[in-house]
């Protein structure tokens, strides 16, 4: 099942990169929510490609159309969808690799699980580009948590294992370079309520891993102090209780916010690794799947340096269907 | 739901670390599987109390009853269960703490879902204790992946940051301070048949985390190169792809066996982060529950310095239940 | 969560009578299964209205458009959405029950459950008009079984209590009179393999059950001799067993197909109820649910007298999608 | 799947008619729920074996143990696990059949499913004993069900065919002559708030069919009106909506409080056909599955001549846990 998630609330993606359209059904949505379209669009713009240096320059406008679901701009209980038509669809760039996997693709492995059968074109169902609908469930799933005074903000920590201003520098250096870069997304959640979560298989962490994890190119996640945590001692891991106009709080918050799964009340903060995109157009090696010939590739095409920038809204995306999922369970 | 996990294969987890029993029951499992009872038996022994001097010194023989599911030493088709009797329960070692969360654990998340009606007994749901039926339903899995060549073996990788020989210093120490250590297990998946998993949530990242979660005490985790490989290049991080002897393989394994969320055939590798253990018996600082009042709490009863050791084969365990699912399905 | 059915293939039907779309999205098929669309199409002008005397004159053409998930007329392991465009909406035949529950419509439910957010068109996600969606997913499964040797054909066995030639004249005396009648669908699924489905809550009869209530105006099924059977004696419903050809079979079919919810590899047989279309031009009595005021109402608009012939091919296509998602498990 | 059920409450069967124990793990349930265990034991009491003339002579205490999840008679929010040990197991009464399967069992579909590694001892998984852990979950769901003000009440509507006094008659006339007979359970539940349950696939029709069809030797289910409503005209089966003090019903309830799927407020009525109990002491014509003869079988052992009487609170129980669990969402 690659496109479906949820439990009380269930996203269904569908689409390939190059298929008539890319979009989302959503399932179990309350009644009588309100959707405020311009600002959906506006979050999907946030990932839409084009905009600046470091992205690929197919522009494609991303505009979300509802099929279902909506009445006067309120959920009215019944699935929505919406979908996003693929415009600017040129199958012959990818003419060439038909059967060469790319390094650090799915190309292999999709050849491996569906044959000949396989959408060639572009990733396919492996694209970044499935990241839109994705961001089509979060949004909406944000501004229902936002309602609840619940925000979701992630930004850029790291580029190429660089923080701060000069982050940005690796990106252009590799891009001259026909190379390309990793990075690590940090997201933290904010006015979320205690005791949302549950025990083992229904904790906090692997709701939002599982979630966090559908979107191509993660590698890694870690909540609160995370790998750098597993060096410390208990005694500098642990955060102390406090009492603060009686409410309480921790002094610090390496748990991340989640306490044996459930919300503490803290920032919920989790950080997310991004493998530097593998298209690059350097030469690489691969095999011909055909002739299991060794031969040398370059990718040319349009590809980001750096997914991470455009990554940034679908981890806020999937964070927030994540947990207003749990919310409303 | 805390206990449940599973898509072909379900696995339901039940019990409190002071409640009559722990254990599990098994759904969807072939008829015709042999279980070598024996073989589990020392599989569970591993994750055991009391072998060494880094253990909790609660001595439990942790014996796996079965109740029903096996005919003759095989399953028969119906839903196997099997449970595990608490004999060593202690119940007042905790009563100093009923109102007073300890820093760390679940108590203070779990009183405000629960309230009143939570287990205040050690642990209870949250216990590494629920971790044994884990492994007798993994330590099932892990028999008939064996059949099908794949084997499971998960290390210890870190401890409080240090590798190598001189990483169980760092426990004796911990102990002697009253303090505890965290760490870090690679656990590694060969003889992985190519063509596992699918695209997006129905990804092997995604479904080894949701089963890797549901264990105490993890914080994080990383496939492949992970948090490292963010910090590289594309052409650094990419593997090549050769053919060796007609089989086409990569040069390298950054992408730790999972490509597009489908297995490559090469090793699967992954990274499991533990916090520290949250009982140390120096000095924290608390709030009473019922009257807000800030206290000054130490935990004295048997407690692990170090849980990573432990927690070995249950990472195998976890493992091997969601890629045997996988495979299932 | 109204629209989403199946365990190994999921199906999330969105849409209502009067949105701009209707639709499946289909997840979970191998990739390679080759769709026929022009069958497929004609599977779904079977139920399609405006074919006959006894059918609603709203002629819609229900063209099936597939967005994603096909390449070349062949699956790709990618979710398969279609879509139905809704063209001949007419919203202001409704714009006078919109605060006066029709009888035996989903009307007043949905109000209580949606409040003043409910989409107030036609029937909305209630509306007969969703089993088109539910044809073409069930269509889909139609045609791979055909290919593994199993036929699915329902077919009418009673319209307003009478089987045979004449049962058609009820519909044209109702109709006359401003009135409809409901009746019961038989449908026989052969060349089913043997031991499909499982003991208890995994048994077929439970899984055709949630299929087939999923269709407006079901309120009833029954398997094999049914309510006829729980009258007989055991001696007499009993399937003795004989061995014909080496292949066991059972002389009589009063199980149905099913012996502990597995199929036994005789037809699986089932019978459906279906209430009499509850839009009728007679005058009936409902309250204002504004005021509370009791009015007499009287429904004039485009609806079937019996819809009973339209829905034989739904129970066919409901029937194949349990079947062959049990058989994909 | 066949032991697991419920979408926010998961219920979890597991056991054999001769294995150590039957039980149940139930996940899901809210913390604080008090269990009135005298209450539940005098529920699945109503079950027990050899209370009458009627029922098999196998005396079982059937005494429930709780081996997790309350804590001082309350849910703690662990899941529960309460299991029956089987106390009188007589394997040797079913070694006679264990090549030959028996007419109207599971026995056949079971060899053919499960081959050598079937449980052949009495039913197995499939017998009327797996019943005893639907009461456990039921049972709890019904106290829980009873505090909101819902009460679920099934009785024997036919038993051979024949309502009233004299249908008991038939039993005895049918023990006398070796044979066995079916019959009809009605169930009604009362108190039910408006609004529950969803369209299409999320509707109650589905979601207690499915509960209900997990029950052996269930072979149909008619909700309101059901087969007899599709024989009527539309005016007839309608149900004209009335205000009575302000609360809106409905005149006549042949929708059985189901509209749309949803709750409408109206006591919700469904009827289940049970078959004859299989196991007659006649004799029946069957087929060794080892040498394919035909060969001639005369049951002696332990049965009951009517098992409608035993089953009336099984209906009740998986009625309750079906609301509960739609209610719980």
């Amino acid at each position: 099942m690659s496109g479906t998630i949820g439990n009380k609330i269930k996203m269904s993606i569908f689409g390939q990169s190059h298929a008539n359209a890319i979009g989302v059904v959503i399932d179990g949505l309350e009644a009588g929510l309100k959707i405020d379209e311009e600002q959906l669009q506006n979050f999907l713009d946030r990932r839409s490609p084009g905009k600046d240096e470091f992205s690929t320059i197919r522009k494609e406008p991303d505009k979300v159309e509802f099929l279902s679901g909506l009445v006067n701009g309120k959920t009215c209980g019944a699935p929505i969808c919406a979908i996003i038509k693929n415009t600017n669809v040129k199958k012959n760039d990818y003419k060439n690799f038909e059967n060469i996997p790319r390094p650090g693709h799915a190309d292999f492995t999709s050849f491996i699980k569906f044959g000949e059968s396989m959408d060639k074109s572009g990733g396919a169902q492996f694209s970044g580009r499935m990241t839109a609908p994705m961001c089509i469930a979060g949004g909406i799933a944000m501004q229902q948590l936002k309602i609840l005074g619940i925000d979701i903000i992630a930004r850029i920590d790291e580029i190429a294992g660089v923080k701060g201003a000069s982050m940005f520098n690796k990106i252009t250096e590799a891009k001259k370079e026909g190379d390309s870069v990793g990075g690590v997304i940090k997201c933290e959640i904010t006015g979320m309520p205690k005791g949302i979560g549950d025990a083992l298989f229904g904790g906090i962490e692997g709701r939002i891993s599982q979630s966090i994890f559908g979107i191509p190119a993660v590698k890694g996640i870690e909540f609160g102090s995370g790998f750098e945590g597993s060096q410390k001692r208990g005694s500098c891991n642990n955060d102390d209780f406090i009492a603060v106009d009686d409410e309480i709080k921790t002094v610090t918050n390496n748990h991340g916010g989640i306490l044996g799964g459930i919300s503490s009340g803290m920032p919920i903060v989790f950080r997310v690794a991004f493998k530097p995109t593998p298209s690059i157009s350097r030469l690489q090696r691969s095999v011909n799947l055909k002739t299991n010939e060794c031969v040398d590739i370059e990718i040319n095409g349009r590809h980001d340096p750096c997914i991470v920038p455009r990554a940034v809204p679908v981890v806020e995306a999937m964070a927030a269907f994540a947990i207003y999922d749990m919310i409303c369970e």
